[in-house]
């Protein structure tokens, strides 16, 4: 077995040495860039509208993008989960949402992110997100006795109210928008912070929840 | 190299013009569905037990499952790592351990999640999990002295108790629960928190450590 | 189109049982390796020292490797965020970095790390991560007025001041490490923490921002 590992390490540096000379930096950010633009022409057209030089992450999972508008020149990090739900099955009923996305120009949106909306979500333009934010407008049924003891995922999704998220936002990695947050323009949210409530514009937020680090006066 | 650029970009989207022939949002969830069926019957008989209808995530890091027991309806995202360790070695000798995972019935792991064990964890029914969710029963060492002046990976293993959740909890994205705790049914968990003590059930917390945010009286 | 559905996910059982003949779990470790292995070679040449016995992950990006140095028998975990920028352009001119990651023996980097450098970044040796890390020396700008009117990408990117995590360091899962901070030999980070302070040797920090938990005296 050891000596069959060997020879297939061997092998798999000649293959390298191989493939290195066609390889270096530049072609492989040209390799990442048209894997994007070929996913990108290929779902585009799913979305109500999709602005150009926008340019979608690879292994993405998105859902119903006849919801989702994109204006121009945004980025989307691989991995991606984006979803809308305008329905759900639950054991009693079929419910019926109408959830809508909205997502600026210039809109940078890191690796892994997740958002998912059965109502309303807007992006303004320019915001900056790290990797691994989520941002979701529902949750599965609220906090109540009656509720609490169906199986989670068969609670009715319930939305507190919309995200909206202002112009020149900088949302830090691993941070969580909850629903109902209205987030003001140019406020910073520190990373893995769990916003709960209403961030004002100008104001550095933290910690879960999140609360005011820092307010600048205009 | 420009005009390389330029040319490229366009076959990619005569390719994903092509593609787009044959392809749609049914189309793209087809192939999803089948990736994870493929993955599910390659591997399942690797486990302790696999119930009907349980489906495997794609990319996934999963190790010794054969401590491993899933029950029916269970379905896990991709890029999931799923281990069980029943010995390490250290500089000094071999440890032993003798893990359990017990995973129920209509469970819902999400995308990214980090389940590692060296001792015991059971995961009820219908337990809902959000995406990036760690669940571990050990870490490497203690925080004591000697055992610090040690390489963490060189520290023994060491698990401060099993972890259990009950049925219909739900734990939000991004949430640690960490080794010795019990989660009781129904309850609430929220995004980005880490659990380090007991959570009762019909209880919702939150935070870094969690602690009490709303108990939901019978 | 349910009757196709069932054709085809018969037709993956029988692939899956096809595969299985030849599949197990020594050839599952085998290909993860070799696939390392393959990562390693083609792109080590990048860096400005990359030691024996080291392995890069799949699916990573990596930028600027040049100013990266790596030691011996370290571990990186798949899709890792590895970047270094030695300029950005901002909409008024061009800034200019002088980036240095140096990396030490026997460091250990999970799954879904990301470390990012303008300034400088040393990690010890037998440093050991969980997974989804951040590391981070710099930030899109200040939080003065005059800034957060900006967009935030064209913010130029500031560093507080070098990252130094020293020898024996364990970071817990989805932690993250912000600019100017100093992590003294053999401290631990807790899971989902933000350091944004220096954490004394021998100490176990948590929380949001991280606060000492315990100290071990000599």
């Amino acid at each position: 077995m050891k000596s069959i590992v060997i020879v297939l390490k061997a092998i798999m540096r000649a293959l390298a040495n191989l493939c290195k000379l066609f390889w270096n930096n530049k072609v492989g950010y040209l390799v990442f860039i048209l894997k994007k633009e070929f996913i990108t022409q290929l779902r585009k057209g799913e979305f109500h509208s999709f602005g150009k030089g926008s340019l979608l992450g690879i292994d993405s999972i998105i859902l119903k993008a006849k919801y989702i508008s994109i204006g121009i020149n945004s980025s989307f990090g691989n991995r991606m989960t984006l979803t809308c739900y305008d329905s759900i099955q639950t054991p009693d009923q079929i419910e019926y949402y109408t959830p809508s996305i909205t997502i600026g120009d210039g809109v940078s949106i890191g690796e892994d992110a997740h958002i998912t909306c059965i109502n309303k979500i807007v992006i303004g333009n320019n915001v900056l997100m790290g990797k691994k934010v989520l941002i979701t407008d529902n949750a599965h049924g609220s906090s109540k006795l009656d509720v609490l003891d169906i199986a989670p995922m068969s609670r009715p999704l319930y939305s507190k109210g919309p995200v909206v998220i202002e112009d020149n936002v900088w949302i830090g990695e691993k941070a969580s928008i909850m629903p109902g947050v209205h987030i003001g323009k140019s406020a910073i949210i520190g990373a893995n912070a769990v916003v709960t409530k209403d961030v004002p514009s100008y104001t550095v937020v933290g910690g879960i929840p999140a609360k005011i680090i820092k307010k600048v006066n205009k």
